[in-house]
C-alpha cells in the first residue's frame, strides 16, 4: 500500500461525504485545521487518537489507519517547479523575494536558517475593500550554524544576539 | 550592461562602505526596507528619487542609475531547487505545505490564486525563550478565476462570497 | 479516483457518442464553448448545473459528477516543452515574442503582468484567401506590482496611468 | 560578435538616449512597432533600410548593422519555463488552455497546426473600468498535415473544408 | 482508452498474425506505406475507410476504430534524446548538421523554415557494393516568416525570390 | 583557443566580407558546399589545402588554420531540444517519424542502424507551384548489429539479405 | 505486451528454476553467453531457434517467443546517469577516460568513431593475488567519417592509413 | 566580486606558497581545520580575527578580507549528482543508505530530521591492516517536527522520549 | 515481480505486525540492524538463512524469499535531489562539505576515494543536554587511483604513506 | 587559475608545436601514454618529474606546473549524455550492455562492483581485413560489498570464491 493511494481514498471519501476540511478538522480535533489537512494529504503523520477518528470518518481499514500514523516520505509527488497556478505563485514569491529574505535573516540574526521543521504556518482571510486577501504567517525558529565549536576564546559562530 | 553586474557592484559598494541594509534603506527612504533590498538585489525597480539616492550612496554612473529604475527580468539567476540552505528551507516549506495551502484557499475563497503581484511581504524577529524566531507574513490578494464570463443567470466562477 | 481518469472517461464517451465539442457545449450551456472544453479536459471546474448535464451526457457516476466541480491541479500532465506540434507552436510563439510582449507591457502599463487568472480567451476561424487562419484573442487584466506600499508622498509603484 | 552582445548594446543605447520603443519604432519605420522591437531584441532580422536607421539611432558599427539583418538563432536565451513573472503568465496560459486550443483547431479545421511562422501578433491596451487589460491577438495560418499524398480517390488529409 | 494502449494492441496483432508492414499497408491501402505505419504507430490519424480496414485486420473494437481516426497527441512517448541506437543516429545527424541546414535554408530561401507539416518523407534501400544504404528523402515546403506585414513600400520579409 | 571562438571569428569575417556560403565553398573547393559549411561551423575538420584557403579568405592565424584541421568535439553547443524554429522542425520530424523509420529499417534490412558517420547529406531547392520546397536527402550505410559472432551453423545476426 | 514485461517474466522463471546465466546460455546455445544474456534482458533479438529453446526453458507463450525475435527499443529503461553502483562505475570510467579515448582514436585512425554496432564485448575473471579482477574487452570497428565524398584529387576524409 | 573568484585566488595562493590545509588551519587558528577549509572554499564565513590572518597569509585586499566574513550562497557550484569520483561516493552512500537512515531516525527519535545546521563533522585516518580507512563522523541535533502546537492534552508531535 | 513490490509487501507486513526494525533485526539476526534494514528496503541482498527467517516473519512466497537474496538494482527510486526533508539534510551536508572532504582526503591520503563499497555505516543516539543528537559514522577504505602502473622507477600514484 | 584553462593552454601548445600524443608521452615518460594523456586533459594528476617535463615541453609557468600535480575535480565538463559521436558510442555501449555486465559480475563474483579506481585501461589498433578495429581493454579490481561485518558464523557478504 502506498501513501498516495491512501490520500486518494481519503479525498474520494471527502467527496462522497460532501465534507469540508473545516468540518473534518473539527471531527478529528486535537490539532489545528492546517495540521490535520497536511497529514491527510500525506505530508504529516496523525497521532493514534486522531488516526482513529479519521478511520471512522473515512471508513479506513486497520492498516490504513496505522499508515496515517507513519512518518511519510514527504513531497515525493511535487512537480518542481509546480505547474498548478495556485501552487506556482508561492514558488514565484520565494524565487523573487528569496535573496531578500536570506539577506534579512543574516543581517538580523547572523549565519543560519529559518527552520522548516520547528515551524508554524497559519492562514486566514483578510477582509479588504479592494478584494479580500490571503494572509499567510510563517514562523520558524532561527537556527544558527554551529558547525564545529570554536576553540576557547574564539567567537561563537552563527548566532548574533540583538 | 547587465543587471547582475549592477547588483554585484552594489554589493561591492555595500561591503566597502560597511553598510547595513537597514542603514541603506533609511538613506534611500520612501519604501519599506524589504522593498528597497529587493530592488537593489535586482528583482524590483527603484523609482527615480530613490534611484538618485542609491546612485549617490553607491557611486553609480548615470546609466546605472537609470537601470535601477527599469523593470528587471526577475529570478533569472535562481537555482531551482535552490542549493543554499537558507533559501532551500523556504522551498521545502512550499513543497510540504503547498497542497494544504491550495486546498485551504479553494475551500475559503473558491477557485483562484493568492496573487504574487498584489502582494506584501514583511519579516520580523519574534522573541522566544526557546530561541528567537523568524516571522514572515505574506499577504496577497485573492484573484478568482474569471475566465470567460458565464451567460446571464449562470453562477459567477471562482469567487465565493463568505 | 484521479482527474486524468475522469478526463479519459469523458473522451471515451465523446468518441462513442460521436459528439463534437460544439454540440457538447450547447448541451451543457451556461458558459462559452472554450470554458466548457477546458473544464472537461480537467483544467477548470464545472459549476453544479453544468456538471449535472455533463454527467447525464457522458454517463458519469455521482462521485465523478462531484469531481467535475472541484478545482483541479492544473497542467500536471503538461510536457514542457510540449512534443505535440500543435501545442509546440504556441510554446514557440511565446518564446520568440515573449521579450517583446514583456517590454510592451512595461512601456505601456508600467511594472506588472497580464493576469492569466482574470483572463479571457477566444478563438475563431478567420477566412483568408491564402488559406484560413486561426485567430486567438487573449485579454488579461493588467496587474501592477504593488508590493509594499510606499511611505506617504512617494510615488505608487507599478501602474502607469496613461 | 554575438547577437546577445548586440542586443545588450542596443538596450544600453536606448537607456542612455531615454528612448521609448514607440519612438524607436517611429524613427526606424516601415514595419509595426512589435516587429521592430522583436528584431532589436534579437529574434527577427531587420531589412537593410531599417538596419541603417537603427545603426544611426544607436551608434552601431557597420558589422553590427549587418548583423541586424541576419536571421538569428532564435530563443537561445529562453529559460524554459521562464522565471520572470510577466513571461511566466504567457507560459501558464499556454499550459492550461493548450489542450483546449488543440482540440478546437482539430474540430474546426482538421489535423494540423496554427503556424507560428505565417503569424501575426498585435497588442493593445483595452480600457476597462475594473482596470485596463492587455489584449493580445495572434493570427496564424492553419497548416494542414499533408504528409504523403493519398492515392487517387482517397480523401485529402488534414484540411477540413467548412 | 489511451492511444498508446491501442498502438500496443496493434503491435500484438501484427506479431500474432506474422504480418509485415508492407503487407499491412497493401491491405489498408489508399496512402503510402510510411503514412500508414506512422498512423498505426500513433502519430497520424487514419481516414475512415482505412480505419475500417485496419479494424478488420487487427480485430479492433468500434471505439478503437474511431480512435484511429482521431488526431493524436504526437510524440508524447519520445525520449529526448532517444536511447535507442537506431533512433539516436537521426538525432545525432540533426545535431551535427543542423546549423548547416539552417544556414543553407536562409541563404537559399531567406528567413523561414522547412515545414514539418506540409512535409513528405520517403525511404528506400539504396543498393551499394560497399553495403546497401538507407536513403531518406524529406521534402518540406519553405515557409517564410511573414510576421507583421510591412508598411507600403517596405520589402516583404522572409521569402527571397531566386 | 576554443573552436567556438574560431567559428565566431569566421562568421564575423563572412559578415564583413559580405560573403555567401556558396562563394566561400567555391573559393575553398575540393568538397561539397555542405561539407565546407559544416567544417567552418565547427562540426567537421577541414583538410590542410582547404584550411589553407580558408585561412587566406578569413584572415586566420597559423594556429587557427591548424585548429580547422582538427577533429572537433561535435555538437557541444546544441540545445536539446533546439529552441530555434528552423532547427526545431528537423527535431520534430525525427520525433514524429522516428518510430516509423526504425520499423522500416528493421523490416527492410534487419537489426541495425543507418550510419550517421558513413553518411551523405544533400539539400536543394525544389520548385513547386504551391511554393518552393526544401529537399533534403540523407543516405547512410546500413550497419547490421554484429555483436558476438554466432557459433558455426547459427545464422548471422543483423543483416537480412534481400 | 511490452518487452519489459517479458524480461520480468524471464527473470521470474530464472529465479524459480534456480538457473544461472551460464546454464541458460548452454541450454539455448548458438551464441556467446553475453549475447544471450543481452537478448534475454531485452536489448538484443534472439534468432528463431534460440527463441524456441528460450520459450521451452522459461515457459513462454507463442507471442512471447515471437517477441524475443523482434528488434527491441533499446535502453529505454536506462537511468542516465545510472544510480546502481555497479552500472555507475562503467559510466564514470567513460566520463573520466572519454576524452583520452577520443584523442587516441583520432590520432591513431583519423576522424571517426569506434562502432557500437559492429562491436564485440567479452568479459572474464582475471585472477590476481591482490584480488581478482574483472576484465572487459571491447572491440569495435573504426568507422571513418565519410560525409560527402571529395572532388577528384582531394584527400579522402576520416580514415588514416597506418 | 564573486565569492568563487575569491576562492580561486585563495587556491592560487595556496599553490604558490606550497601550503597544506593543515598548516593553513594552524596559522589561522581558532576553529577546527575542517571549518577553516570549508570557509576558505566558500561555504562558511570566517570571523574577523580569522579573516584578518587569512588576508595576511594569502595577500588579500581589504574587500576580499571582508567578503570572507560574509555568509555565502552555499553550494551554488555543486553538480548534482557530482561527476568527481571522490564526491560521487558520498552521494552514492546517501542514496543507497538514505532510506535506512530515515527509518532509523524515525524509529529512534520520532518524526523529524538530523539537523545539517546544528551539525558537526570530523574526519580522520583510521589505520587498518587491510588498508587505511577514511572515517567520517557526522553529529547533528535531532529536530522534531513541531508544526502547529496541539490543543491541550493532545500528544506533542515529533519527538519521542526514550 | 519487481523488488519495489516486494519492499512494499514487507512494509505492509511490518505495519500489520506492529513490528519495529529493532525487533525485526533481532529475529532475523546474523548481521547488524542497519544492514538488515537496508536489505529489506531493497538496497542489499540477504543471505539464505536470513532470507529464510524474513520469509517466515513477513509471510513471503518462495520466489519472494529468493528475490531477497538477489543483488538489487540499487537506488533506482531515488529522487535526486531528494524532496523528503530527512533525506535532504544528508544531501545538503554532502553538498556543503563535499569539497572540504575531497581536499582532506587528497591531502591526507593522496589521489583516490573513500570506498562506498568497502564501507561501514553506524548510527546511534547521542545524548545531549541541549537535545539529543543523531550520530552517524561512516568508515570506508581509502582506494588510491592506480590506473596504469608506472614504468620501473617511477613513483606509485595515488597512495601516500603516512 | 582553473584546470580547464590549463588544459586549453596545453592543447594550444600541442597544436603550435605540431606534437602528437605519442611523442608527448615519450618525452614526458614514466607512465603509459594513456595515463599521460588523461593527466594532460585534466583528469589525472602528473607526478613532479613528469610535471617538470610537461612544463618544459609546453612552456608552462611554475604555478601551472604545480597545478598539473594536483588532484583535479574530474569530469566537470562532461556532457551527460555526450553529444560528440565518438564519445557517445562509449555511452551507448554502456547503456545497451550495462545490465548484462552487471548480471555477469554478480553471477561470477558475487555482490560488488568493478572498481573504476583500481582500474587499468589500454587501447590498441586491431588489424582486420574488413577494416581495422579499436580494441579497448578495461581491467578493474572486483570490490565486494562488505558493508557491516556479519556476526560470527554468518557468511561473508559480497565476495564469492570460485
Amino acid at each position: 500500500m502506498k501513501r498516495t493511494e491512501l490520500t486518494e481514498k481519503i479525498l474520494d471519501a471527502k467527496r462522497d461525504g460532501e465534507l469540508s476540511w473545516k468540518s473534518i478538522a473539527e471531527t478529528i480535533g486535537g490539532y489545528s485545521q492546517l495540521y490535520i489537512m497536511t497529514a491527510l494529504l500525506g505530508q504529516m503523520r496523525l497521532p493514534p487518537p486522531q488516526a482513529r477518528k479519521a478511520a471512522e470518518l473515512f471508513g479506513l481499514s486497520a492498516a490504513e489507519e496505522k499508515m496515517l500514523g507513519e512518518v511519510p516520505y514527504r513531497a515525493e509527488q511535487s512537480l518542481v517547479p509546480p505547474t498548478d497556478p495556485t501552487l506556482y505563485r508561492f514558488h514565484e514569491a520565494m524565487m523573487v523575494f528569496g535573496p531578500t529574505m536570506k539577506e534579512y535573516i543574516h543581517e538580523e540574526f547572523g549565519d543560519g536558517i529559518m527552520s522548516a521543521i520547528d515551524f508554524d504556518l497559519s492562514m486566514e482571510r483578510e477582509p479588504n475593500e479592494a478584494g479580500d486577501r490571503v494572509r499567510i504567517v510563517m514562523s520558524g525558529k532561527f537556527l544558527p550554524y554551529r558547525y564545529h565549536q570554536p576553540e576557547e576564546g574564539a567567537p561563537a559562530l552563527g548566532y548574533k544576539e540583538k
